[in-house]
Protein backbone atom coordinates (compact mmCIF):
# COMPACT_ATOMS: atom_id res chain seq x y z
CA UNK A 1 0.00 0.00 0.00
CA UNK A 2 1.30 3.80 -1.33
CA UNK A 3 1.15 6.60 1.45
CA UNK A 4 2.19 9.99 1.35
CA UNK A 5 4.18 10.88 3.94
CA UNK A 6 4.94 14.30 5.02
CA UNK A 7 8.37 15.06 6.08
CA UNK A 8 10.29 18.28 6.92
CA UNK A 9 13.21 15.92 8.08
CA UNK A 10 12.51 17.21 11.53
CA UNK A 11 11.82 14.32 14.83
CA UNK A 12 8.03 14.07 14.56
CA UNK A 13 7.86 14.21 10.57
CA UNK A 14 10.80 11.31 10.60
CA UNK A 15 9.38 9.21 13.43
CA UNK A 16 6.07 9.20 11.59
CA UNK A 17 7.93 8.44 8.13
CA UNK A 18 9.51 5.74 10.47
CA UNK A 19 5.94 4.40 11.61
CA UNK A 20 4.61 4.28 8.45
CA UNK A 21 7.53 2.31 7.12
CA UNK A 22 7.33 0.10 10.06
CA UNK A 23 3.55 -0.63 9.26
CA UNK A 24 4.51 -2.13 5.76
CA UNK A 25 3.58 1.33 3.38
CA UNK A 26 5.35 1.99 0.59
CA UNK A 27 6.13 5.64 1.46
CA UNK A 28 6.22 8.64 -0.50
CA UNK A 29 7.91 11.35 1.23
CA UNK A 30 6.71 14.92 0.25
CA UNK A 31 8.91 18.28 1.66
CA UNK A 32 8.05 21.83 1.14
CA UNK A 33 10.36 24.48 0.10
CA UNK A 34 8.24 27.34 1.44
CA UNK A 35 11.02 30.01 1.84
CA UNK A 36 11.73 28.84 5.18
CA UNK A 37 14.91 30.26 7.19
CA UNK A 38 15.84 26.94 8.50
CA UNK A 39 16.77 25.36 5.15
CA UNK A 40 19.12 22.78 6.58
CA UNK A 41 15.85 20.90 7.55
CA UNK A 42 15.47 19.57 3.72
CA UNK A 43 18.84 18.54 3.63
CA UNK A 44 17.76 16.67 6.66
CA UNK A 45 14.44 15.17 4.86
CA UNK A 46 16.38 13.87 2.54
CA UNK A 47 19.01 12.01 4.17
CA UNK A 48 16.01 10.43 6.14
CA UNK A 49 13.76 10.14 3.11
CA UNK A 50 16.99 7.77 2.00
CA UNK A 51 17.92 5.97 5.55
CA UNK A 52 14.18 5.18 5.83
CA UNK A 53 13.90 3.00 2.99
CA UNK A 54 11.03 6.24 0.71
CA UNK A 55 9.47 4.48 -2.40
CA UNK A 56 10.36 8.60 -3.65
CA UNK A 57 11.07 11.80 -2.19
CA UNK A 58 10.13 15.14 -4.25
CA UNK A 59 10.30 18.39 -2.28
CA UNK A 60 7.26 20.98 -3.90
CA UNK A 61 8.75 24.54 -3.55
CA UNK A 62 5.75 26.76 -2.70
CA UNK A 63 6.71 30.36 -1.44
CA UNK A 64 4.91 31.41 1.34
CA UNK A 65 7.11 34.20 1.94
CA UNK A 66 5.18 36.37 -0.92
CA UNK A 67 2.35 36.43 2.19
CA UNK A 68 4.89 36.86 4.83
CA UNK A 69 3.20 36.44 8.80
CA UNK A 70 5.35 34.57 10.24
CA UNK A 71 8.77 34.12 11.89
CA UNK A 72 9.80 30.97 9.85
CA UNK A 73 9.33 33.28 6.89
CA UNK A 74 9.21 36.75 7.58
CA UNK A 75 11.86 39.10 9.13
CA UNK A 76 10.81 38.40 12.64
CA UNK A 77 12.68 37.27 15.26
CA UNK A 78 12.92 33.65 16.47
CA UNK A 79 11.67 33.81 20.73
CA UNK A 80 14.24 31.99 22.59
CA UNK A 81 14.43 30.49 26.07
CA UNK A 82 11.26 30.41 26.51
CA UNK A 83 9.30 27.99 29.91
CA UNK A 84 6.34 25.86 29.33
CA UNK A 85 4.00 28.78 30.56
CA UNK A 86 5.37 31.16 28.04
CA UNK A 87 4.89 28.45 25.24
CA UNK A 88 1.51 27.56 25.86
CA UNK A 89 0.08 31.36 25.94
CA UNK A 90 -1.31 31.19 23.26
CA UNK A 91 -0.07 31.40 18.89
CA UNK A 92 3.27 31.56 18.59
CA UNK A 93 4.91 33.96 15.91
CA UNK A 94 6.85 31.08 14.22
CA UNK A 95 3.16 30.09 12.95
CA UNK A 96 2.61 29.97 9.19
CA UNK A 97 -0.38 30.86 8.44
CA UNK A 98 -2.83 27.47 7.16
CA UNK A 99 0.86 25.99 7.04
CA UNK A 100 -1.02 22.39 7.86
CA UNK A 101 -3.78 23.16 5.37
CA UNK A 102 -1.81 24.03 2.85
CA UNK A 103 0.53 20.70 2.88
CA UNK A 104 -1.96 18.31 3.60
CA UNK A 105 -4.03 19.81 0.75
CA UNK A 106 -0.63 19.54 -1.87
CA UNK A 107 -0.17 16.08 -0.29
CA UNK A 108 -3.19 15.02 -0.97
CA UNK A 109 -2.52 15.91 -4.73
CA UNK A 110 0.00 13.96 -5.38
CA UNK A 111 -2.04 11.17 -3.05
CA UNK A 112 -4.49 11.73 -5.97
CA UNK A 113 -1.78 11.23 -8.81
CA UNK A 114 -0.12 8.03 -6.73
CA UNK A 115 -4.26 6.45 -6.50
CA UNK A 116 -2.79 6.08 -2.96
CA UNK A 117 -5.44 6.45 0.35
CA UNK A 118 -3.33 6.85 3.25
CA UNK A 119 -1.38 10.71 4.01
CA UNK A 120 0.83 10.70 7.26
CA UNK A 121 1.64 13.64 8.98
CA UNK A 122 3.45 14.00 12.49
CA UNK A 123 1.18 16.68 14.07
CA UNK A 124 0.94 16.42 17.80
CA UNK A 125 -1.54 17.91 20.17
CA UNK A 126 0.49 17.38 23.27
CA UNK A 127 3.88 19.06 22.57
CA UNK A 128 2.32 21.06 19.75
CA UNK A 129 3.71 24.89 20.56
CA UNK A 130 -0.16 26.35 20.17
CA UNK A 131 -0.15 25.77 16.58
CA UNK A 132 -4.45 25.57 15.34
CA UNK A 133 -3.91 23.50 12.52
CA UNK A 134 -2.35 20.38 14.92
CA UNK A 135 -5.70 19.62 17.20
CA UNK A 136 -7.79 16.25 16.05
CA UNK A 137 -10.30 18.30 15.10
CA UNK A 138 -8.80 20.13 12.33
CA UNK A 139 -7.52 16.88 10.68
CA UNK A 140 -10.42 15.35 11.24
CA UNK A 141 -12.55 18.33 9.64
CA UNK A 142 -9.58 18.11 6.71
CA UNK A 143 -10.38 14.28 6.08
CA UNK A 144 -13.87 15.19 5.35
CA UNK A 145 -13.24 17.65 3.59
CA UNK A 146 -10.54 15.34 1.51
CA UNK A 147 -13.24 12.47 0.44
CA UNK A 148 -15.56 15.42 -1.06
CA UNK A 149 -12.54 16.98 -2.89
CA UNK A 150 -11.40 13.92 -4.59
CA UNK A 151 -11.89 12.11 -8.35
CA UNK A 152 -11.45 8.41 -6.12
CA UNK A 153 -14.04 10.17 -3.36
CA UNK A 154 -16.36 11.10 -5.69
CA UNK A 155 -16.34 7.42 -7.70
CA UNK A 156 -16.52 5.87 -4.42
CA UNK A 157 -13.37 3.83 -5.61
CA UNK A 158 -11.66 4.47 -1.49
CA UNK A 159 -11.79 6.42 1.32
CA UNK A 160 -8.86 9.04 2.29
CA UNK A 161 -7.76 8.47 5.31
CA UNK A 162 -5.13 11.26 7.08
CA UNK A 163 -3.34 9.37 9.48
CA UNK A 164 -1.43 11.16 12.71
CA UNK A 165 0.18 8.30 14.75
CA UNK A 166 2.10 11.00 17.14
CA UNK A 167 -1.30 12.95 17.85
CA UNK A 168 -1.59 11.80 21.67
CA UNK A 169 2.35 11.04 22.28
CA UNK A 170 4.35 13.26 24.57
CA UNK A 171 8.17 14.39 23.32
CA UNK A 172 9.21 11.73 25.52
CA UNK A 173 7.05 8.64 23.62
CA UNK A 174 7.89 10.19 20.36
CA UNK A 175 11.65 9.99 21.34
CA UNK A 176 11.34 6.24 22.69
CA UNK A 177 8.76 5.18 19.67
CA UNK A 178 11.86 6.51 17.41
CA UNK A 179 14.55 4.78 19.50
CA UNK A 180 12.55 1.83 19.37
CA UNK A 181 12.41 1.59 15.63
CA UNK A 182 15.88 2.84 14.91
CA UNK A 183 15.68 6.04 14.01
CA UNK A 184 19.34 7.44 13.60
CA UNK A 185 18.56 10.64 15.94
CA UNK A 186 21.21 12.56 13.37
CA UNK A 187 19.86 12.57 10.61
CA UNK A 188 17.10 14.52 11.94
CA UNK A 189 17.07 18.23 12.43
CA UNK A 190 14.26 19.99 14.52
CA UNK A 191 15.77 23.71 15.20
CA UNK A 192 13.95 27.06 13.87
CA UNK A 193 17.29 29.33 14.19
CA UNK A 194 20.29 26.99 13.09
CA UNK A 195 23.55 28.95 12.30
CA UNK A 196 24.83 28.60 8.58
CA UNK A 197 26.44 25.51 9.31
CA UNK A 198 22.74 23.96 10.38
CA UNK A 199 24.38 23.45 14.28
CA UNK A 200 21.07 23.75 16.05
CA UNK A 201 20.56 26.74 18.55
CA UNK A 202 19.20 24.91 21.59
CA UNK A 203 16.98 27.96 22.92
CA UNK A 204 14.15 27.92 20.66
CA UNK A 205 10.68 26.28 21.60
CA UNK A 206 11.52 23.45 18.57
CA UNK A 207 15.04 22.43 20.34
CA UNK A 208 13.89 23.15 23.81
CA UNK A 209 10.51 20.50 23.48
CA UNK A 210 12.87 18.63 22.06
CA UNK A 211 16.30 18.48 24.44
CA UNK A 212 12.89 17.50 27.20
CA UNK A 213 11.76 15.23 25.03
CA UNK A 214 15.11 13.09 25.42
CA UNK A 215 15.48 13.69 29.17
CA UNK A 216 12.11 12.66 29.94
CA UNK A 217 12.94 9.89 27.68
CA UNK A 218 16.49 9.10 29.69
CA UNK A 219 17.80 9.08 26.26
CA UNK A 220 20.76 11.29 24.71
CA UNK A 221 20.40 13.54 21.59
CA UNK A 222 23.51 13.34 19.64
CA UNK A 223 22.87 16.61 18.24
CA UNK A 224 25.47 19.63 18.72
CA UNK A 225 23.53 22.29 20.48
CA UNK A 226 25.01 25.47 19.89
CA UNK A 227 23.22 26.38 23.91
CA UNK B 1 -13.89 44.43 3.90
CA UNK B 2 -10.88 42.49 2.96
CA UNK B 3 -11.99 39.90 0.53
CA UNK B 4 -9.13 37.05 -1.53
CA UNK B 5 -10.36 36.52 -4.75
CA UNK B 6 -9.37 33.46 -6.74
CA UNK B 7 -8.67 34.82 -10.19
CA UNK B 8 -7.45 32.49 -13.22
CA UNK B 9 -8.51 34.98 -15.54
CA UNK B 10 -11.21 33.16 -17.34
CA UNK B 11 -15.17 34.11 -17.51
CA UNK B 12 -15.78 32.38 -14.40
CA UNK B 13 -13.21 34.23 -11.98
CA UNK B 14 -13.38 37.36 -13.76
CA UNK B 15 -17.36 37.58 -12.96
CA UNK B 16 -16.67 36.66 -9.88
CA UNK B 17 -14.07 39.19 -8.75
CA UNK B 18 -16.42 41.87 -10.48
CA UNK B 19 -19.26 40.51 -7.91
CA UNK B 20 -16.77 40.88 -5.16
CA UNK B 21 -16.20 44.43 -5.88
CA UNK B 22 -19.76 45.13 -6.95
CA UNK B 23 -20.64 44.35 -3.23
CA UNK B 24 -18.09 46.84 -1.75
CA UNK B 25 -15.22 44.52 -0.36
CA UNK B 26 -11.31 45.66 -1.10
CA UNK B 27 -10.11 42.56 -3.29
CA UNK B 28 -7.16 41.01 -3.59
CA UNK B 29 -6.46 38.90 -6.19
CA UNK B 30 -4.97 35.65 -6.24
CA UNK B 31 -3.61 33.29 -9.27
CA UNK B 32 -1.26 30.71 -9.83
CA UNK B 33 1.35 29.81 -11.84
CA UNK B 34 0.77 26.02 -11.52
CA UNK B 35 2.63 24.36 -14.48
CA UNK B 36 -0.97 24.90 -16.78
CA UNK B 37 -0.17 25.24 -20.51
CA UNK B 38 -2.30 27.90 -20.89
CA UNK B 39 0.05 30.48 -19.38
CA UNK B 40 -1.62 33.58 -21.25
CA UNK B 41 -4.50 32.87 -18.52
CA UNK B 42 -1.81 34.85 -16.13
CA UNK B 43 -1.60 37.60 -18.41
CA UNK B 44 -5.60 37.89 -18.95
CA UNK B 45 -5.48 37.49 -14.90
CA UNK B 46 -2.91 40.90 -13.90
CA UNK B 47 -4.89 42.76 -17.12
CA UNK B 48 -8.83 41.67 -15.38
CA UNK B 49 -7.57 42.65 -11.40
CA UNK B 50 -6.28 46.06 -12.64
CA UNK B 51 -9.09 46.75 -15.10
CA UNK B 52 -11.86 46.04 -11.72
CA UNK B 53 -9.61 47.83 -9.25
CA UNK B 54 -8.31 44.83 -7.28
CA UNK B 55 -6.54 46.09 -4.32
CA UNK B 56 -3.84 43.87 -4.55
CA UNK B 57 -2.54 40.81 -7.07
CA UNK B 58 -0.44 38.54 -6.51
CA UNK B 59 0.85 35.08 -8.65
CA UNK B 60 1.77 32.35 -6.83
CA UNK B 61 4.36 29.80 -8.36
CA UNK B 62 3.39 26.39 -7.31
CA UNK B 63 4.31 23.50 -9.45
CA UNK B 64 2.06 20.84 -9.81
CA UNK B 65 3.51 19.19 -12.89
CA UNK B 66 6.10 17.48 -10.52
CA UNK B 67 3.02 15.52 -9.53
CA UNK B 68 1.90 14.99 -13.43
CA UNK B 69 -1.88 13.87 -13.53
CA UNK B 70 -3.67 15.93 -15.76
CA UNK B 71 -4.18 17.40 -19.42
CA UNK B 72 -3.41 20.54 -17.89
CA UNK B 73 0.10 19.87 -16.63
CA UNK B 74 1.15 16.69 -18.35
CA UNK B 75 2.08 15.76 -21.60
CA UNK B 76 -1.93 14.43 -22.24
CA UNK B 77 -4.15 16.02 -25.37
CA UNK B 78 -6.70 18.07 -24.52
CA UNK B 79 -9.89 16.61 -25.64
CA UNK B 80 -11.73 18.58 -28.64
CA UNK B 81 -15.03 19.04 -29.95
CA UNK B 82 -16.85 16.79 -26.93
CA UNK B 83 -20.33 17.25 -26.97
CA UNK B 84 -22.31 17.76 -23.79
CA UNK B 85 -23.18 14.08 -23.18
CA UNK B 86 -19.53 13.42 -23.29
CA UNK B 87 -18.42 16.15 -21.20
CA UNK B 88 -20.80 14.98 -18.46
CA UNK B 89 -19.86 11.66 -18.72
CA UNK B 90 -17.35 11.65 -15.70
CA UNK B 91 -14.11 13.44 -14.64
CA UNK B 92 -12.08 14.49 -17.69
CA UNK B 93 -8.84 14.17 -18.05
CA UNK B 94 -8.30 17.99 -17.99
CA UNK B 95 -9.05 18.01 -13.95
CA UNK B 96 -5.96 18.85 -11.75
CA UNK B 97 -5.59 17.00 -9.00
CA UNK B 98 -7.02 18.38 -5.48
CA UNK B 99 -6.66 21.69 -7.95
CA UNK B 100 -9.45 23.74 -5.68
CA UNK B 101 -8.16 22.31 -2.20
CA UNK B 102 -5.03 23.82 -2.87
CA UNK B 103 -6.00 27.32 -4.01
CA UNK B 104 -8.26 27.44 -1.41
CA UNK B 105 -5.64 26.67 1.29
CA UNK B 106 -3.13 28.80 -0.13
CA UNK B 107 -6.13 31.47 -0.29
CA UNK B 108 -6.78 30.92 3.22
CA UNK B 109 -3.06 31.36 4.13
CA UNK B 110 -3.11 34.69 2.59
CA UNK B 111 -7.00 35.59 3.90
CA UNK B 112 -5.28 34.86 7.62
CA UNK B 113 -2.19 37.15 6.94
CA UNK B 114 -4.44 40.33 5.62
CA UNK B 115 -6.67 39.70 8.70
CA UNK B 116 -9.47 38.97 6.18
CA UNK B 117 -12.74 36.74 6.50
CA UNK B 118 -13.84 36.36 2.97
CA UNK B 119 -12.93 34.59 -0.14
CA UNK B 120 -14.50 34.22 -3.83
CA UNK B 121 -13.71 31.33 -5.74
CA UNK B 122 -16.04 30.88 -9.29
CA UNK B 123 -16.56 27.56 -9.17
CA UNK B 124 -19.51 26.49 -10.90
CA UNK B 125 -22.07 23.58 -10.25
CA UNK B 126 -24.13 23.70 -13.24
CA UNK B 127 -21.58 23.87 -16.27
CA UNK B 128 -18.84 22.70 -14.73
CA UNK B 129 -17.35 19.82 -16.56
CA UNK B 130 -17.35 17.47 -13.79
CA UNK B 131 -14.98 18.49 -11.35
CA UNK B 132 -15.45 17.50 -7.94
CA UNK B 133 -13.93 20.32 -6.17
CA UNK B 134 -16.62 22.67 -7.23
CA UNK B 135 -19.41 20.91 -5.72
CA UNK B 136 -21.26 22.80 -2.93
CA UNK B 137 -20.54 19.92 -0.50
CA UNK B 138 -17.02 20.54 -1.13
CA UNK B 139 -17.08 23.95 -0.22
CA UNK B 140 -19.27 23.93 2.52
CA UNK B 141 -17.01 20.97 4.07
CA UNK B 142 -13.67 23.19 2.90
CA UNK B 143 -15.43 26.30 4.97
CA UNK B 144 -15.48 23.99 8.25
CA UNK B 145 -12.42 22.76 8.42
CA UNK B 146 -10.63 26.40 7.48
CA UNK B 147 -12.62 27.73 10.70
CA UNK B 148 -11.23 24.98 12.77
CA UNK B 149 -7.60 25.56 10.78
CA UNK B 150 -6.68 29.13 11.69
CA UNK B 151 -5.49 31.42 14.77
CA UNK B 152 -9.05 33.51 14.24
CA UNK B 153 -11.06 30.57 14.23
CA UNK B 154 -9.54 28.79 17.45
CA UNK B 155 -9.17 32.65 19.36
CA UNK B 156 -12.98 32.71 17.93
CA UNK B 157 -12.43 36.63 16.28
CA UNK B 158 -13.64 35.37 13.21
CA UNK B 159 -15.88 33.13 10.76
CA UNK B 160 -14.03 32.46 7.66
CA UNK B 161 -16.60 32.27 4.32
CA UNK B 162 -16.15 30.79 1.28
CA UNK B 163 -18.47 33.15 -1.43
CA UNK B 164 -19.33 31.51 -4.54
CA UNK B 165 -21.61 33.29 -6.40
CA UNK B 166 -21.60 31.76 -9.21
CA UNK B 167 -22.13 28.29 -8.02
CA UNK B 168 -25.78 27.51 -9.14
CA UNK B 169 -25.35 30.00 -11.91
CA UNK B 170 -25.76 28.44 -15.56
CA UNK B 171 -22.75 29.85 -18.22
CA UNK B 172 -25.86 32.17 -19.55
CA UNK B 173 -26.60 33.54 -16.10
CA UNK B 174 -22.66 34.22 -15.67
CA UNK B 175 -22.56 35.53 -19.13
CA UNK B 176 -24.99 38.11 -18.45
CA UNK B 177 -24.03 38.91 -14.94
CA UNK B 178 -20.58 39.60 -16.21
CA UNK B 179 -22.29 41.84 -18.85
CA UNK B 180 -24.34 44.01 -16.25
CA UNK B 181 -21.43 44.77 -13.96
CA UNK B 182 -19.94 46.20 -16.89
CA UNK B 183 -16.95 43.25 -17.26
CA UNK B 184 -15.08 43.67 -20.53
CA UNK B 185 -15.01 40.46 -21.70
CA UNK B 186 -11.30 41.10 -24.54
CA UNK B 187 -9.60 40.40 -21.02
CA UNK B 188 -11.10 37.30 -20.46
CA UNK B 189 -9.64 33.95 -21.05
CA UNK B 190 -11.28 30.64 -21.05
CA UNK B 191 -9.36 28.66 -23.61
CA UNK B 192 -7.36 24.97 -21.88
CA UNK B 193 -5.52 25.02 -25.24
CA UNK B 194 -4.19 28.67 -26.88
CA UNK B 195 -1.83 29.26 -29.81
CA UNK B 196 1.20 30.90 -29.05
CA UNK B 197 -0.80 34.15 -29.67
CA UNK B 198 -2.68 33.40 -26.69
CA UNK B 199 -5.72 32.97 -29.64
CA UNK B 200 -8.23 30.47 -28.21
CA UNK B 201 -8.98 27.19 -30.00
CA UNK B 202 -12.93 27.47 -29.94
CA UNK B 203 -12.71 23.41 -29.45
CA UNK B 204 -11.92 22.40 -26.13
CA UNK B 205 -14.81 21.96 -23.33
CA UNK B 206 -13.63 25.44 -21.96
CA UNK B 207 -14.20 27.41 -25.63
CA UNK B 208 -17.13 25.21 -25.87
CA UNK B 209 -19.21 25.53 -22.51
CA UNK B 210 -18.05 29.72 -22.99
CA UNK B 211 -19.50 29.96 -26.84
CA UNK B 212 -22.31 27.98 -25.52
CA UNK B 213 -23.04 30.60 -22.71
CA UNK B 214 -22.62 33.75 -24.59
CA UNK B 215 -25.15 31.94 -27.58
CA UNK B 216 -27.70 30.88 -24.64
CA UNK B 217 -27.23 34.58 -23.20
CA UNK B 218 -27.82 35.93 -26.52
CA UNK B 219 -24.36 38.19 -26.32
CA UNK B 220 -21.65 37.93 -28.43
CA UNK B 221 -18.12 36.94 -27.41
CA UNK B 222 -15.40 39.17 -28.66
CA UNK B 223 -12.63 36.66 -28.60
CA UNK B 224 -10.92 35.52 -31.99
CA UNK B 225 -11.40 31.85 -31.73
CA UNK B 226 -9.28 29.70 -33.91
CA UNK B 227 -12.31 27.36 -35.11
Amino acid sequence: MKAVCLLSGGLDSSTCLAIARGNGYSCYALSFDYGQRHKVELDAAARVAAALGAEGHITVPINLRVFGGSALTADIDVPKSRDAAEMSGGIPVTYVPARNTVFLSIALAWAEVLEASDIFIGVNAIDYSGYPDCRPEFIESFERMANLATKAGVEGRTRVRIHTPLIAMSKADIVRTAHSLGLDFRLTHSCYDPDASGRPCGLCDSCLLRKKGFADAGLEDPLDYRA
